[in-house]
């Protein structure tokens, strides 16, 4: 048997519509099977970049079929999504500032990101936009200068660039990316197989 | 709601371990529904070079979870699967052994199918060896000669060439692929939104 008490490695990229779907389930389910999640912001630049690889929506055919099924995939979960205007953007500044927030506690980050990722996926809200990221922050209780300021900061851009090297050295190359005792589970679609593990160990 | 009577386009590389998958449950779940399968045998080269795409297993670190999830994959359903050796394999004598065997029905056709998926992964018969293809033609009651000529003939070259072409143009790029009432549905993993579909239409 796998030991219960282990968190779940969630690696999720803000700009990522399938990280927002399973961030709306996977602390629920990892709840009902007694385990925590230890979330984990990336940059799938980076891990595209490591594995050979572009967004679905940058491969001509495969782009159609994307952003139907984001929209259809988060339907089917029940989460609000509607295919936000810039898509994707580069998300390394609320990264940043997640990393930071982890440094208050993992619930506090992990409340960030779902504060960023329902914005962007379900109000369009603009991530990559300095003042509109800075009124996300203000929204969550930050000073906007402060914010700006920890995005800014080398620090914290060392930290993000530590996690996405630490990410890819774990296997992961694309988000959403669970590692649960040491399985890997890409996607938001291995919901199923990751229950399964979670209620019964390995398969 | 969806028409009921309009069957499922389910499009399939003989190469594919998810499309083996599938077509381990497609004709069952389709017939609880009242449909019918309409199976279209593809190479996924013809669809990965018109997408930019490349197998899964071509691309670093994607590679390893790969050869674990078509394992995985494959005992979450109940599905028996060993990656063979080689793989992947050009399995364009397969496919224009199977469109030649449709015009003896889709029933033929689709059981010539699962024959070969079956023998690649669950036996490691290597389909792009001839005579290895002309043993599974042999033990499917054909003669072997006989497919040999069928699969070095100009007309079912063009037959699946035609094919290929008429898949990339309604939108397939990997496979397996499900068009369902004019609704795509890519993967394996997308089964229960298939399911969904079936039993309370569109979504």
């Amino acid at each position: 048997m796998n030991t219960p008490a282990r968190p779940i490695d969630f690696y999720f990229d803000f700009s990522s519509p399938y990280s927002y779907v399973a961030s709306e389930w996977i602390e629920a389910l990892a709840a009902r099977h007694g385990r925590t999640v230890q979330w984990k912001a990336i940059l799938l630049g980076a891990t595209f970049a490591a594995a050979e690889l572009k967004p679905p929506v940058a491969h001509p055919i495969k782009r159609e079929y994307s952003l139907r099924d984001f929209e259809r995939t988060a339907r089917f979960a029940g989460v609000p999504l509607t295919v936000p205007t810039p898509f994707p953007i580069p998300t390394q500044n609320a990264a940043r500032l997640f990393w930071w927030l982890q440094t208050k506690g993992n619930a506090t980050a992990s409340h960030w990101a779902r504060h960023c990722l329902r914005a962007y996926f379900a109000r369009g809200v603009n991530l990559s936009d300095d003042t509109a990221l800075q009124g996300l922050a203000v929204e969550f209780g930050l000073d906007a200068l402060a914010a700006l300021a920890v995005w800014g900061d080398a620090e914290w851009k060392l930290k993000l660039k530590t996690e996405n090297d630490a990410a890819i050295a774990a296997g992961v190359f694309g988000a959403p990316f669970f590692m649960i005792d040491g399985e890997p589970f890409w996607g938001n679609d291995r919901r199923a197989q990751i229950e399964r593990w979670l209620e019964k160990g390995p398969f």
